[in-house]
């Protein structure tokens, strides 16, 4: 049974906005019904990890005092926000999702927090993080597993669940994550809102713990994909073009990547606005996915090495059972993978020769359930975690911004429809992002 | 016995360059020179694995008529070169010292080869490297060992030996090596010639073999650095500044990065013309050896990955088992050498805080017998192969020019000095080596 939905359901970022400017609410008032709900509905969802009632309110009254005062610092000001339990917000602590970081409370806040901030946002606490980020499930973490919120005995999807689920609950309209192979757009799908990874470098990673460096990104999650572009604009290094031009959308069959579940591909299908179809080039699938899995593997290794020899025991027993065996993946591998991505970089922009977008589902399945870890669908096994990475991956191995948005629902459970362009291209995939809205309203 | 010399001994690329101009020679003259004496003196040193009468005549008698017709394509116009065989040269066979390469011919010249012939240079041909450049010793070639013109019972080093000697016996003034952890400057040191690696990236290395991508220099051998200065500017894709001042050399206790023979450090501290001292901070020396073999060894496996699953028996048996063990270093180990090596940056920059030059010797022992493995200092047994490259591969991992120059004898065998510095800094490295000439002359 879905919960009650929470004082941000239905309500967009811009509409808070108007409304604090019109008078009709306060920040202070925000964060408190930010506050009610995670105190009402988290015990269901465990989408967060820290709550910060003081230092939220004391955020929103300083909002509302530069709001009143003439300091208008846009569209953000006064706007409650999740933060994930991998990211630095100064003073409070950041366990990302482990046993190892148990207490610790980091002195800083992270780049993107800062400029987070400096926009006036409110952080209202830390979100759940499956365990170091290592796992796109989102039910492994220290503190326990974040819920889906259409159905609590389900995955969030991960890593950043705790962020999906705190939006999707409507505890908080805007959450930042982190995308390593899927994180932000993986768990925002599964539960049924936007998620935005913006391109390599685009919103900087610094006091953000690392997973994989040559694919971590930091990206958003919204109710739609209008506040995921509010956002980014907040927290972005540049500003893409402001032109804009008809846009170009082309659909890209996911079943070379992964054969999942045709309805979902079909729901997806009918509202991604695709005019044409693309396809990759025989082997590609592979190599993106053998790229992926070669690169992440050794560089989280590279990250844990030090605290599997010393504190082994204190992983959750799944992530350090991969991290045993990404540990003992050879160099030359990784070496012939760091080569292969840059010949792959050409092959994926050849996608985009006669198209601006490209659409495919984010998922190809829905929420399975929480700890679930092989699935059937026509009578062949997968392995879950790899049903949930294999579209959205590949977009991390190209460095591409991609989006996904809501797309409907398949037995009741949310899929999304994924959008990926090249960098410099964001306006035209949120204009087909809102193309699709029109269409599937 | 030390051989005869060779008829380009004791004359430098700048000297015949005016006999050249000034008609007591001409290039035929010096290419039937080089390859008269390549035929005479070969045989006991095996420097060469192809000569290229023809092409070396043909280019000699162009290189003539232009400078007759008023071409002068500057200091390299119609100087006989050897070039390492793991640089492709357009219709020469290109063997990189091994069977798996048995009978390849490229059909275009490598970039740093167009450069040569760009500049009026006449190929003579191809020198002998160690198998795949994977060695020091330049002992383990298809074609057999290059051998030491001071005695060719001796490692002439590698894994540039075939043009070490080729220019110390005098057959040819000027030749190209490769040097990815000290390949130019170890044999050119062994063989008491001159050897210039520049800083990373400033000689392309396109059509070059690669060893290990991240460290690969293509790199020059002469008689003397004059020579390798000329050779340079022909080859580089920019120009240091041309300003000069009094340069600030500093000895570095090479203790540290190796106990090495004694009598070679005071001989070469002798002629180093170092005013100060100055030091590895502890723990450096390690680090940059580590980095150095992680590297080089997973780069390498990578390079050779496939010949290893379909022809590991075409590989010369001790390159064979190193590529083995280096197969098997796992990737988390090359991520982290990979960002130590950007902190090792910072501290090797330290060195020159205060100093323009860093000396030291460029290997701690004179040449050994070909094949030995194992050597005794004081009665502590060290690796030929760790005592070779400890004092090189340092700079490589820095990706700093450096240069090694005759700095006398030990036990009639020649020992070199290693000049480093920053990039950019180029003349004042070569103003140090003039000084050391002058000192010790």
């Amino acid at each position: 049974m879905p919960l009650s939905p929470g004082p941000f359901t239905g309500r967009t970022v811009s509409g808070l906005a108007q409304d604090l400017r019109e008078g009709r609410t306060s920040a202070a008032e925000l964060a408190k019904q930010a506050l009610d709900a995670v105190a009402e509905l988290d015990p269901h969802l465990n989408a967060f990890v820290t709550v910060d009632p003081e230092g939220a309110l004391a955020a929103a009254l300083r909002a509302d005092e530069e709001l009143a005062g003439g300091t208008d610092r846009g569209p953000l000001h006064g706007i409650p926000v999740g933060v994930k339990d991998l990211i630095d917000v100064a003073s409070l602590p950041a366990s990302m999702g482990s046993r190892h970081f148990a207490g610790h409370v980091p002195a800083a806040d992270a780049e993107c927090v800062t400029r987070l901030r400096r926009a006036g946002a409110v952080v209202v606490g830390k979100t759940t993080t499956h365990e170091f980020a290592y796992g796109p499930t989102g039910d492994r973490s220290a503190g326990g597993p974040s819920r889906n919120p259409h159905d609590p005995a389900r995955m969030s999807g991960g890593s950043s669940g705790g962020s999906a689920a705190a939006v999707a609950a409507g505890m908080v309209p805007l959450a930042l994550g982190t995308d390593t192979g899927g994180s932000v757009r993986i768990p925002a799908a599964l539960c049924g809102i936007a998620g935005f990874k913006p391109a390599f470098g685009a919103i900087p990673t610094g006091g953000v713990f690392p997973l994989s460096r040559s694919f971590d990104h930091v990206g958003v999650l919204a109710a739609d994909e209008r506040d995921c572009l509010a956002a980014y604009g907040c927290l972005a290094s540049t500003r893409p073009f402001e032109g804009e031009r008809q846009v170009r959308v082309a659909w890209l069959d996911p079943a070379e990547l992964f054969a999942g579940d045709p309805r979902v591909v079909d729901a997806v299908r009918g509202v991604s606005g695709a005019q044409d179809e693309v396809r990759l080039p025989s082997g590609v699938a592979e190599a993106l996915q053998e790229t992926y899995t070669v690169i992440q593997s050794c560089e989280a290794a590279a990250v844990h090495a030090s605290r599997m020899v010393h504190a082994p025991e204190l992983f959750d027993p799944e992530v350090r059972e991969r991290l045993r065996v990404a540990g003992e993946l050879p160099g030359w591998r990784y070496v012939q993978a760091v080569e292969r991505r840059v010949e792959l970089g050409s092959v994926v922009a050849a996608l985009f020769a006669h198209h601006d977008v490209v659409a495919l589902p984010t998922v190809p399945i829905t929420a399975p359930p929480l700890q679930q870890r092989e699935g059937e669908l026509d009578g062949r096994a997968f392995l879950v975690r790899a049903a949930l990475l294999a579209l959205t991956s590949p977009w991390n191995v190209a460095g591409l911004p991609a989006l996904t948005v809501p797309a409907g629902t398949v037995d009741g459970l949310p899929v999304g429809l994924q959008l990926v362009c090249r960098p410099g291209q964001e306006p035209l995939l949120f204009e087909a992002a809102a193309l699709r809205a029109t269409s599937a309203a």
